[in-house]
């Protein structure tokens, strides 16, 4: 089955996308019966190409790798100057599925989350991995999407393209999910591990992470937890049914912590990690992110480096956890793919 | 949507599904729009009982615990006398899905696989967690159900309902799996934890496992890795297309250990763990369980005492570990809940 296919944003995710759409094709297609046409990309800093039979996938990486504009893909019959307005865009091409992979803004969810509501009201699937719109508007946008006949679905809001979302929809359905925590921000993770491993102070730890490009050069976000913050209110919102707002989220970052702190707990059979949580007592959800001392023998303890981990705390399965990529270009990109593939799967049945 | 469901066998793994039903009928109504109606089932050791309306779960499970035959289930229209023959029920029991929960014979695995193929060419989906039909005949059971526009499940055989087949199914769709490595046996693994946290010798540990009700008065299914080979076997044929037998999976198990192999290994900073393997290399498949040491930064090495754990090796995500129970009553019984909804799920849309 073909899909048009529309991107909002051509940075990291996206051209993890397409890179997995070009050399999957023929996989996707005899494995899947899937075949995705890319129809529209417009980003802010690369231009916008449009193309109703389908981009040629292979050309427009090239532009990309060369740093040319989108602008100048050969041959297409509509030559478009600069860049078009994704809400434009939205009203102008035809496609089943738009995929928003614009910059995350945590305080509004704007841009990002009027191109979904256009895109949704024009009967279009959404699938995204931008986390302003889904911590912060969840509940709207699934019911605007129910109302519309059309999904919306986030799997790489969080952990990238490990299976979030999708074990919880599927193999967890049937459970009551009484607790979700975790590990969801692998830059304080590196740095939490670095200092315990190899015995360097925070401070040498966070600038290990920014030479390496785990950390960025204000690294507030990640630090001070701000990032597990939006990512443990859209678990809590798209998978245990609340209407948490990031304020809610009892909050403090990792900066504090001393080395001294860390191979302390060490001693004790104790690791800190930066833990996101949310649980339910009583029916009511509380949210939060803070270093804890996890004992060693907890599935979470493990997770080292940059990687991310989940474990899901249930009524019927008891904890079940998930471990994987926390980040990165094809595996975000691998996101959107998986949730091309659901609502494939959705339609083709 | 109702489902008039059959159950061969009524042991562990249907006593824990029929509570799973009886507690959660209502929730799995308003959330899922599942109602299943369990329409038969059949027990060597229990008797029989038909009831084409649904049988009331509350009242057969009362004479379950009370020890009295599934006959003695009151005001049914049909007296049965002793035992049916699942070949003779399934012909003569309308249901939309057959639960197949009987032993498992790895060596033909019959009497299963005949139910199973009888089932599929009546029109009835089959869920299962009999690891006999799945090691052995996977391919062919799987054939059979797509020419008869049916599903043939097996949540539960790996990993009891921990979402393994799901996981690779929907979130890791579009992957390909490159190795597959874990912990799929809960006795062998107690064992060795035993014997590196509290200093155990193998036969003390096992002995331990026995009165804890882990391990069988004969252990050697577990303990000489057989187990773990069955369910390697059904990895690598059910999700990287292998035609394996378990007679070619390289196979040692734990019984040759000592407590100073395990203490020597993890001064070294290794763990013994029983790990179960199948990799894909030059499009061969290559399948083996034996003891291995494992680093102990490796996600498996932090699976302690009877939980199980999985590693997926993919081309896409990289590693993804999944980390849960490996057997249990309720969690074996989910398995089948999972599978039903998954039918479920296919039928509805």
């Amino acid at each position: 089955m073909e899909y048009r296919i529309m991107l909002i944003g051509c940075g990291t995710v996206g051209q993890g996308l397409l890179e997995i759409l070009e050399q999957k094709a023929d996989y996707l297609n005899d494995r899947f019966d899937f075949e995705p046409r890319v129809v529209a990309i417009t980003d802010k800093l690369k231009g916008s190409v449009i193309c109703q039979e389908g981009l040629n996938l292979k050309s427009v990486l090239k532009l990309l790798e060369e740093g040319k504009a989108l602008n100048d893909y050969p041959g297409v019959r509509e030559k478009i100057t600069g860049f078009i307005e994704p809400l434009d865009l939205i009203e102008r091409v035809e496609a089943e599925i738009m995929a928003e992979l614009t910059y995350t803004d945590i305080k509004t969810g704007e841009p990002a989350t009027s191109y979904i509501k256009k895109a949704l009201r024009s009967g279009k699937h959404v699938v995204t991995s931008n986390k302003g719109p889904a911590a912060l508007h969840f509940r709207e946008l699934k019911e605007l999407a129910r109302a519309n006949q059309r999904q919306f679905r986030i799997e790489g809001t969080v952990m990238s393209g490990t299976p979030v979302f999708h074990l919880v929809e599927n193999g967890l359905a049937g459970n009551e999910i009484k607790e979700i925590k975790g590990i969801l921000n692998g830059t304080t993770n590196f740095i939490l591990s670095k200092m315990e491993l190899d015995n360097l102070e925070y401070d040498e730890a966070l600038k290990l992470a920014q030479e390496l490009g785990y950390a960025e050069a204000d690294p507030s976000a990640d630090v001070e937890g701000l990032d597990a913050v939006a990512k443990v209110v859209i678990l809590a919102n798209a998978l245990m049914g609340g209407k948490i707002r990031p304020e809610e989220v009892k909050r403090q970052g990792i900066s504090h912590l001393r080395k001294t702190n860390v191979l302390e707990a060490r001693k004790a059979g104790f690791r800190y990690k930066l833990i996101a949580r949310v649980k339910k007592e009583d029916n009511r959800l509380t949210a939060s992110v803070a270093p804890e001392m996890i004992p060693l023998s907890d599935p979470l303890a493990g997770v080292m480096g940059t990687q991310n981990a989940l474990t899901f705390d249930t009524d019927l399965m008891g904890q079940v956890t998930i471990q994987g990529a926390g980040a990165g270009k094809i595996e975000t990109g691998f996101s959107i793919l998986s949730d091309l593939l659901a609502i494939h799967h959705s339609e083709k049945i």
